[in-house]
């Protein structure tokens, strides 16, 4: 996630260099042909690009609204997922014997794992990563013969509650309340890998950028005409908006793919540990995760 | 789905083919006209064509939301599927006694021949394809019955789960538990079985269609005075992108019609098989679907 | 429900009759007044009809989002209707005592009646008719006694269950699980009646015919100083577009008026006949409704 | 709510009275301005106000359609209330003892009177009226010891619910279930306060109001210069047109304000007390409420 | 929240102060460079920042879209949190044994305190404020051990419930029902920080900043030929619309930031506190937090 705080020029602008460069290419292409051909090139009236510009800014509405929605269930997503380790901890509490605390205790350290491992596996990364600390190593065995990792962690806690009924310490009414929780995960879980892994309608974004160059090469046309000394700034900063605001949509589609624009995992599962640790009041709280010099991961 | 790959173009111009030789005759003809008869052809204010093409880029807009939402509704419905069929085989797991796991593998697999089944009835295909080696020749037959197959293997695992709870290898509270998962299955069907049987509203489409014409009439004719060389060029280039996007929305309004816009039922359904038997801890787990050269079914 | 096959023109056009001629006459009246009093009009800039024109297709597009969410609504309340009736079905299967097979017929054959029932009322036609066959002569008298007849329906379906319970054929858990999905049921029933007996923001859709008005009239102005011969049938075909549009919304508005357009609530009571008859191992099944000749009810 | 009957022309106008005398005293200023200093007003470009007029098309648009979308949770929050008071009836009807009719029959009512009560309270008038052949005078009495007087009614029903349950004639499970339903209430209450205490962002609305006179401003200088009979006339219509879509924005936005546009709270109500008379198979039910001339209550 | 009272001119226009300026200046400079260089400066068609003000109408619908929807959920989850605490005093008062009425109390104090202290928590300041006569001491004590403030208070109301369970004053199933309301809460107070701590796209508001600027000059110059007496005031004014609309929707995205535009979660706290008193039976009511001059927190 971007933070509030000053975003790089650069990074801003090496997202469309080389589209840039398209439209300064095509813009002195339009001028040159202009000079030389003058006579042969018939007149474009202004109102086609205006036009194609206004239909463009309409699709771009559309695309943008749909990429924020992806962006936003993604960040809802792992809301959910604070949520419900937060509850799911409270419940341990609530509902299990007292004497088992060192199993409670067990049980959420795995969950924090499987938060941690999830925000890996959907960003492609190791999904063991950063969790030695808090499963043993069995568990780390157990995860080597599921091709999904986190469902292995997910099964591992759904069979421990389910021991713990069978051996006394938790009744069945208060079993099928857990497990309500743990269905919420796999939900969350479920979610996330259909946002990961369903890619938006490919054509529509083709046939969007199609129009943006159809529309570069109109206005040049349409203001190649008057000797212009704005054509060419204005053509790649009108673009460039154009461009710009088509990317962003883009990277909100894609939410896990290990950017800067992100949804923030990462953090996000630090601050489920952090909760976790003071729920079950252990001495020791890892500290938050530090944004980077103008993201969070 | 379409996949990022390259997708050829072939494909794409495929679709319009007919659409963009009708646009080319038009301008032919208007332009034909224009050359014998210039006199008689008044002036075409080109503010008229483009209004018109921002008026079709607004309706163009909601027809792709509503498009949009649609294809993401099911993909969505696939998604819950995913996420249920994990949860059922983690709470067989955790409620049926354990000397059980026979039973437990068998609904488990048959569940898993549910999701081929929907899959491929909802493409219109055979639904009895694929699930020879998860369900007996049994259930097989019983199949026969119904005309709606996969509610048939619904059924079967909604009466085994019953006779597991009469035989007492699961408490009632458990079953209740297990029932609300199986009418999320019930559910999900038929919420599927909706956007396949529902008919995105017919005329608007036509008015849609329509108006992308009677665009290119009186776009060619307002161009067709100035002795314009890119008349024709321009008209197909700006139509083509709009009956491109409108052919993109019709193709999304319908996501199970064995097209490579689909969702990528069979893919689910395997990563679905993947699942099952990671958590069934079986020996042999199937290797997952592979993308056809731009898509994925 | 309109089907994909051709939709005759008749049909379509229909529909704007009356306003076509009013925009014909309009034209006419214009134009004459343009002949004889050609230098006592003023100059119409063609930028007011077209910035008109645009303000109508945005407004027009708010309008298509709403009815649509109306219809599509609709169409989910009664998707739902099937997804709990198939459930409800499995779930007397699973939790009746086996006995008690002959009332486990009777609920569900009543509960198809409900559905055919609430159809008819959601149409204002008669709600007893079609259901003779399902409901014995003691409930159709029962019927008398309420101004809402299938909520009539509902509650002996409640009541006969509560005696199961009494009478120890339903524990009380399984009871509980069955209320809930009479829950949905009378859910979904208030559901469809709120849309029916909701309308629409009337002075909305006043303001939108006033302003198509206002486009043809700034529009025949603004062409009628150039002595157009395509004035007449450019004010036809766009203002066509515009009201064809807005009657396709007012049409989806309203999808229990027992119009082509409607939700096709009696082909969906039939399917949950058909899959109510599969479900109960029924030797007589009801064949599927066929569509009318370019639509389906 | 307005119902399809005839609305008085005066009824729609008097809304906007006030701001079209101010549009026309501009249209004047500009016109007698224009007149005495022709020499001095520059040309205002016909596409400047066309722009404006677009973007305010464009913000209305946003503007209705949240406005139209917190009418329709309105409706749809007094659509759950009928739903959800017809499964209390089925569900004490269901669950309690037999021979416990009249306290069925007392909560019933009971919970009616907190239907009209809500509904009054909503619309900021006496919410006491309407109930007193419904409730007792205890219950009246208490009610006067709490500001927010459904939630006492509500606290009734709660309190002689668990007094059912600890008298024995309602089982725990059946208890909870119950209570389930009292939380919708309690949940549905809540929401509509919410729609009524939260005020539209007042500066959205004063920044759209604002430009539509920059419209009207600009609109004026730019046909001033032609000496244009339909100035003025075009002015008001367009700018009404504006106006009146704006304030049937803010009409929706606010639906328990005690207007015609209201969400008919008390025709609602009736239905609910229509519905609870049948079910409760009483000898009197009341009369569907009339509308008034053009809307209903 | 503002309230419908006269808002100051002064709280508005200190907002876009610094832009206006901007705005003043690049008018002044165009119009500068206009009288002396004359003859170099070519002409801008008025078509392009007409149609690039219609662009930024567009997108600053979708931003207006997004950030209302943000405000609106953040109203919502508050308006949950009402409903949920007035549901959890009537499960209190509901399940548990008479003779623990002083628990009863002190846990829906401490959860008014919870409510207290979220608001304040959310908006960054001290959310140990106005809870000392809700809780005591050591609860007081104890929220110093946790990060999260208000999750403490939560934690502090499952582990009392829980005892009261232990000890025999609650069954299992009332604890579970009474679970399920504090799981509600969780989810409340996690949707709020998700809000709180997901920042809005950045690059969009950078973009959309940037085109108004380019709108600004590209109508300067447009305008700057015509030797405009209104430029100055017509580029102020038009660019002023967009840029108070723009800051309209940076205010609603972060409704928990302290600020006039903020949920007025303060008061939503102090309805739910007078609530609770009065189902309680208090003898002492807290009155209703009055509004600020304009605007209520």
């Amino acid at each position: 996630m971007l933070t509030n705080t000053k975003i790089p020029i650069a990074y801003i602008f090496r997202k469309i260099r080389v589209q840039i460069v398209y439209v300064i290419i095509i813009g002195l292409i339009v001028k040159s042909v202009a000079i030389y051909f003058i006579d042969f090139i018939p007149q474009m009236p202004i109102a086609i690009p205006a036009f194609i510009g206004t239909a463009i800014s309409v699709l771009l509405s559309f695309n943008l609204n749909q990429s924020y929605d992806r962006w936003w269930e993604a960040r809802k997503i792992w809301g959910a997922i604070v949520n419900d380790s937060r509850s799911l901890v409270l419940q341990l509490q609530s509902f299990v014997s007292e004497e088992k605390q060192a199993i409670i205790r067990q049980i959420a350290l795995r969950h924090v794992a499987w938060c941690y491992s999830l925000g890996q596996n959907l960003r492609g990364l190791d999904p063991k990563k950063n969790i030695e600390d808090l499963i043993n190593t069995e568990d780390m065995r157990e995860m080597d013969n599921h091709s999904n990792k986190p469902l292995a962690l997910l099964q591992m806690n759904a069979l421990q509650i389910a021991n713990l009924k069978k051996d006394g310490h938790l009744t069945e009414f208060y079993h099928v309340q857990l497990n309500t929780t743990l269905v919420k995960f796999s939900d969350a879980m479920g979610m996330a890998e259909r946002i990961k892994n369903t890619i938006f309608p490919v054509t529509y974004r083709l046939f969007l950028h199609f129009m943006i160059y159809v529309f570069v090469v109109t206005l040049s046309i349409s203001l190649g005409e008057i000797d212009s000394i704005y054509e060419i700034p204005l053509l790649v900063v009108i673009s460039g908006c154009f461009l710009l605001l088509e990317r962003t949509a883009t990277h909100l589609q894609d939410p896990f793919d290990n950017r800067p624009t992100d949804t923030p995992v990462t953090a996000v599962a630090r601050t489920i540990h952090i909760n976790t640790c003071n729920l079950l009041k252990e001495s020791k709280t890892p500290a938050p995760l530090n944004p980077e010099s103008f993201y969070i991961l």
